[in-house]
């Protein structure tokens, strides 16, 4: 079974138990964006997470077992295309040199870890329009000399 | 002037005053990233911050000026080069349609403005090693039918 | 079902009944360019207009569950090739900044949502030729500081 | 004179006489968006007009000259990515397949001029926050057999 | 039915007729250029030719509505790589700036429609080895101002 | 003296002069496409047709070496972004394939020379518009096996 | 039957008859190197070279057909990734302007055809490791003016 | 001194010497390209050579000096523009699987080296023509198991 | 058989005897890293550990000829996307200046082969996070001159 | 001072003192490959070792200031030109899957720090010709979740 076989029979059998990613992660004991990142082939899964998802779901082992593999994480657009993620490219765009700088300031030469990371995703309410409230935690790497 | 030389008089005054883009931010009343963000042309200030943030350099009143003027906001490498910055992108990629997903179910079909729009940089200490945590806050725009 | 399969029934079912879009968009009571942009799968339909389109064409559940999907836009060349959509991107290139200028002009520093959005197409008739007038209305979102 | 030192002179100029694009375009007697873009660049004026655009902003006659040449019209980037830009693209990408369902409905097969085409920008105000319109207009050419 | 399944449709029926595109094109009673494309998936027929050409090849009602649909009109490579194609593409790198310098000579600002538009291709019999003849007839677009 | 120079320098002459290229192509007794493009820098000049048209524009002689040197053929964009130019890379898209099949018809597996080659331009007068004629004659070049 | 059904026809067939494309091109009376290519899509054969390798490898006239057909040459990345290939595209980008330099000092100004052209591979025995010898022989086509 | 100064410096002590790069070489007692190439900065000399050639074109020890350093060899194109280079680059697409296909029959799994390596340019004269003849010849290098 | 397939059927039998890549590897007398690029398609193997790994394995005939099939190395992105992948990337963006410096200090002009090559991975245990230590080892190739 | 002066001041005065890269790194205390990056400006110094490098080449502080900004790393091309330089994306590709499978095996679900890195090269003296070896030695970072 591939990854992308994989995310569909999760997606087709979350549908059918009208179950909402959040409720889904909730009963596998992770976040809701870890969850869903794995269950969309960017994540692996260890054993027992995964065999729990598989068993809220009513998915069988091989799921399980793809779940578990390491995913070769590759996308579809160097630039992407859709609105709502071409504005998280955009933000790269726009404050990737302030945050550069940024860091620079608060921790030294270095960077914020891709892999040694989390990122959550909240819905702020407000009168004036509800607001997307994303926050990236990642551990800062120091550039060595040797 | 234009924005480019803008920056330059900025970066050089601000090194002269051995003043930290905290710091700097703080007089001008305004949020780190953003200052630091006008500061290197891709946002405007109003005129108030513009002439406060001169002031406190010792800047003249062209650089006030230019800080107010609307920026062409472009960025040079369509995948950034730069390690801390590609990380950034990398996260878009990796977890683009990860967002998408948990967007859509806490908000319905649209996307996170990237325009009324913050974001923050903050050092959380950790004895594992400090990490670096970014908040995005953008408001929900939802598509409309007409 | 794909928006894909979605696509290809509407455009069978619609040949079939002679219906245009127009005439579809009427029965629907949304705007002749949402619906078929809908039916093209760049947009998703309430769940009543969707069944109501589904009824009209005598289309079954499957295709109005699809058209209520929240769909992922992207498109097939980043620089449009078909000579009609190119000359939209030509328009572009060619009044992009002029548009912002104008824009900055009237109504400050920020864009023209493309969510908050709507576009129309009329037929205007001219005995020289008739000409096609295409409008486009988005909410004004201004940059803001922080 | 290049047209790139022409635009210079005339922003500048264009400053100095605290003049907007409007109150310029109604002494040439054009629309705002022609007269913007020649002075940016990319269109021609006829003599009149050109000549006309000086005398108000005290120019010499190199710039009315330069303002009548033929211009090469290129852009920056094959995607622009200035936010208010990009969203233009983005919208051509998102609904340029339903522009082109509906003028083949409307005027059968054929593409909207590029060429015999204007473009104008109202402001509406709306107490939910003001409305950008664009209206683009252009001849239907239809596509010849022979 | 396709027009990628059309095209192939016909060429199998034309290899079987052992007719040449000039003849087919004769009998149908257009040029031999603008048939080939419109087989070729890259322009339309009217009701008539199309129902015509079926005839000749022996084709069902199928490929005559095909032929009568409005082509998306795209191609493989951004840049040819068929030597054949190249070459032109090569043509147009080369000669491009001078057909616009003498345009503009010969017609003022604007350009050669591609649309309202005819290309025809004749054998030049020469005893130095025989020569391709392709003649571009387009109607002249001028730039307007408004 | 680069050939960009040399442009510009005969540019200028021509202006002060008040010719054309096409009166400057009769002085020098070439077509006016190819005296144009040797002038843009994209051919070379034998040395006598060079000196001529120094000698008519009274420019010196490191012009007329200059004119006489072969050139690197590059430009700017590989696919052209000015209408007139981009019109005539798509009637190469959509017209590529039809143009192999019947130069394949008409004279064999093989290509038309683009050095081999000259290409002509006319006006075309006409009471619905002017129309723009471009003949490309080449010789045709037939794949050899050995 | 397509050019590339055709290919793995040959290869097949000549594997099983273990026979070199050295032997098979000795057999059909034409160089290793056309017959190779041509066997690989990329040339077409005349009737009888194509009738006798389809009778030499077994093969249907299907094949002998199909090698006969004018091939659209393309290939798979504008810049060729196994190494092997990519060092040829090496020597264009290393050595062309040295190429340029000295045709044109020998020829004078044109180039090489590529079409009127041949190409042979050779193994040259060295005691310090065997060489590869790529000799390519092409029509000098000079540049003409008009 | 910068590998470009030095090439613009050799070329014009060249013209005033009328030397060309096949007596130049001679006098350098290597072959013609490879002088040549190492000239426009994409092969270093060794000492001796390099003083040898500034000695017959009266150049100074700097550029000397500049010929010994190690190149960048970098292209400006990634595909080439010129006609000439281009059909090099188009006999690497058209040819290169069945140069590998040769090279794997008679030496092997592995590359033809683009270091150790020569390539020669000669005139074969023709009375239908004369013919350019380019050998490569570069070590064969097999893939090693280890 | 395709080497695809060869892959996916490895692959399979791997994961069924639960072996791996290492001790596969040392069944077959090969290093690791040689014998996984070979299963992966990257490179042939001589006969006889082709033979022996398919013994290993369990796989049939077919399987051992594939692997011996000379492979045409192409990958899946000109930039790679995989982070794992794409930090080796980065590594060459960041270090190629810096190797090419040291290579030219210790060796001369010229490169270090990637054929004549092998490339080894160990772990190197410690107490603050284990290291991946890769190590590349190819025969230094000079530039010739000639 | 900016970093690419840096870079030009450092090699003048490397070359004044005729001092390798190796003499260098070795005054200042840091390894040979870390010291050269620096000097690129693609890695920063301390302070100390910076005032060092500058002590050892005569160089004034501005040099040593310079050295230990925090550099942008950004690189010429996406996919590198020069021989040396693209053997080692050459490797990347080739090798690039197989690392990922082997780093999978010993490892786990990870990546190689490419931050918290070294990278040291090597002669190895062979009589069949000397090799170059370079070593890579990254933390491992493995994914997490969270």
């Amino acid at each position: 079974m591939k990854k992308i076989e994989m995310t569909e029979a999760i997606i087709l059998a979350k549908k059918s138990a009208k179950m909402s990613w959040e409720a889904l992660a909730e009963k596998v004991g992770l976040s809701t964006t870890f969850v869903t990142s794995a269950c969309l082939g960017m994540n692996s899964l260890k054993k027992e997470p995964a065999e729990k998802l598989c068993e809220v779901l009513g998915l069988d082992e091989e799921v399980a077992i793809t779940l578990q593999e390491y995913p070769n994480k590759t996308w579809d657009f160097t630039i992407p295309q859709d609105p709502l993620v071409y504005r998280l490219y955009e933000v790269v765009g726009v404050y990737g040199e302030t945050i550069k700088e940024i860091v620079g300031e608060k921790f030294g030469d270095g960077i914020m870890s891709a892999i040694d990371f989390s990122l959550d995703i909240y819905k702020e309410e407000n009168p004036l329009g509800d607001r997307v409230v994303i926050t990236m935690n990642g551990k800062f790497l120091p550039y060595k000399s040797w």
